[in-house]
């Protein structure tokens, strides 16, 4: 077993850096915070004995080498980044999880044939740059560097400039190494494993994703003196499309969710109909072709909407993954452990988006989630015991051993 | 006649401070750019051989003396704060001819019974800082100084700090002033004047104004991972508030307007659904009853679309001005100028409030208007052309003088 404490207050020591304003985190991609979380995690690793290295999206990992010479490693990681407003656990808990398990063989003198890389994938969040799991999506070869280092959070800063002033692009070329398999521990940021007293749950799939990027142009005028057959208002065509997109969501139940985030008025004054909104709908499913109809659908209303008002309608998807099947031996690697361990256990659908599915693409990979109460995560509130937190780490540790051998 | 040309050429001066990005203005309230529009003001004014007077809310008094020790002075003015991407002529238009109404005077050596005072009255938009016409609303006693002072913009500065910031806290007790007559000329704003091909509005009312600030707490969730049945959705409550309003105003026409021009999400990240989302309503009628109708429908409305989505809904009047009836003499004054000088004209309701509506409270009252292009105002594109612009200083200059007296 892991040591619970150990990685409880590598947890608590992380969540340090970056307070947010209720409990959380604010310790968002490429900025100071983020920074300074990368040289705890930095630290906490050379005491660890690992070799430290980071590729051109800074993603760093480190490596506990193998007793196998041309083995390729096992890596096992997460990501530091959160939310805005994010919770202490989401993403974290993986990386130092994957630390501890490192810990661990270091306490019981354990040697891997394969060598074991902790990781920590930038820019998972995709909250300051769109899309989400950025870094591992460029390790998987599914977007280009250059793409990547344009992408602007919303002052227009780009990815590359940020991390560059943040000290920590590497030499490394992203995609170089090669995996023998990927683990991802996470909290399950959903209600399933509470509700159904589960303490493991064994990530069969993950959801596939959509993320639309409206921009609505009506008119800017005053919302006094124009009358209302005059007004070709953006604000009131964005309500439409976010009740049209709901519905949709509804009408696809179960299997499906659908919502929207994140919304920017132009020039946002009280006394201005907006001449631009620009919003981003999130539509998920773990089937594919539900995904794909309901993104066809939305696609198909949003224009009778804005045209019947005279509005504007441009719509760009800024991020996407497919469902992904996670690789069935290493699942099953995940299932015998909680069984081996007498933990508690289901299967389960990852409900948000994880590096994992892109790795999967490049490597068998797979997941290991604990769960989180209420299922609240993005959510200062975002809230595990550390009995969860542990268990699912022992259940990681014991899979990563079976897969590196001994 | 004023001299349309020196009229026009203030106009393009004062529009090179604070640029916007499209071909307008961005002045607001207290910035420095306002600071700058305001010396620029002042140099023309002690140029026209003005005394300037400033108050406690930053409001400019630029004196022309009368012939009689004992006359109250003639008010005569608007205001040089723009919307965040405001047009060149909303509110300056009215201080500017105010000047040019002075600079006539003085190349015909007109010296008036009572004295004639250009006004530049301090954060009419309420762009900035809530709600609009502040510093004239101060000024008629609807709101303490120390209500004002206390205003916030979006970044949590007070509009008491940024006075003193910017050096124009003026020594004056607001209100101290007493008024003869105030008059204010400005752009339509809206569609009516071009439409009827009319040069001059008599202003004769203005609609009343609820400003309605609602704060709807959600749960801030993953879009991902919450399932529809779980989401505490503060966005979807908005975007049924914002149908809800449009439905009210439509339901009241003609003789009503309602929408959103401001919006605010948080986190605002593209996959947390909101956990708070703050906006405002804006309502407006001629008609006081109908216009207290809307408002306490959408009072009751709004509660019963977020209590069937269990989100927590708080809504804060935080503007208001009642329908305005302004004063019959110099209505009448204008007609009779616009008439004199053979302007066609028509009879206008004022669409947008202005600092007219509460001088109205402490004094007798009236606007002059001139058509803009398309209706178009809170938008850089506003235009209008020069000799619609000088008609109306004809016609300001002529009824001012009446009033004023020879
Ligand atoms: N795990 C997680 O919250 N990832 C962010 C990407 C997503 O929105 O699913
Ligand atoms: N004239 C003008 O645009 N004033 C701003 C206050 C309002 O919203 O009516």
């Amino acid at each position: 077993r892991v040591n619970a404490d150990r990685l409880w207050d590598m947890l608590m020591d992380m969540a340090k850096i970056g307070p947010g304003i209720a409990g959380g985190n604010n310790r968002q991609t490429l900025t100071d915070e983020d920074g300074e979380g990368r040289h705890l995690f930095k630290t906490w690793c050379e005491d660890a004995g690992l070799t430290i290295g980071v590729d051109k999206m800074g993603t760093m990992f480190a490596t506990r080498p193998g007793t196998d010479a041309d083995a390729l490693p096992v890596y096992v990681g997460s990501h530091l980044d959160t939310q805005p407003t994010g919770g202490k656990y989401d993403g974290v808990l993986g990386v130092l999880a994957a630390l501890e398990v490192v810990r661990t063989m270091n306490d019981l003198g354990i040697k891997t044939r394969h060598p074991i890389v902790v990781t920590n994938w930038a820019n998972e969040e995709g909250a300051r740059f769109a899309p989400a799991m950025l870094a591992s999506g460029v390790f998987a070869g599914v977007h280009s560097l250059d793409f990547a280092y344009g992408r602007k959070d919303p002052e227009g800063k780009t990815y590359g400039d940020e991390l560059k002033r943040i000290g920590w692009q590497g030499e490394e070329e992203v995609g170089a190494r090669k995996m023998h398999a990927y683990f991802e521990y996470h909290i399950e940021q959903g209600p399933i494993l509470e509700a159904e007293e589960k303490t493991i749950g064994v990530v069969t799939h993950c959801q596939g994703l959509w993320w639309l990027e409206f921009t609505l142009t009506g008119r800017e005028a005053h919302t006094g003196s124009t009358p209302m057959n005059l007004r070709v208002n953006a604000g009131l065509a964005m309500a439409r499309i976010v009740e049209m997109v709901q519905g949709v969501a509804m009408e696809n139940q179960p299997g499906a969710v659908g919502g929207v985030g994140q919304v920017f008025f132009s020039p946002n004054s009280r006394n201005v109909l907006p001449g631009k909104v620009v919003f981003t709908v999130d539509i998920r499913s773990p089937d594919k072709a539900k995904l794909d109809r309901m993104r066809a659908r939305i696609e198909a209303e949003a224009p009778k909407i804005t045209e019947a008002l005279g509005v504007g309608c441009s719509i760009e998807a800024i991020g996407h993954f497919e469902p992904v099947t996670f690789d069935p031996t290493l699942v099953t690697a995940v299932r015998t452990a909680a069984e081996k361990l007498g933990y508690s256990h289901m299967n389960l659908i990852s409900g948000a988006g994880h590096d994992a599915c892109w790795a999967a693409k490049v490597a068998p990979a797979t997941m290991v989630m604990c769960p989180c109460v209420g299922g609240l995560s993005h959510n200062e509130a975002e809230e595990i015991s550390k009995e969860w937190a542990s268990a699912g780490c022992d259940v990681l540790f014991h899979a990563v051993v079976e897969t590196a051998g001994i």
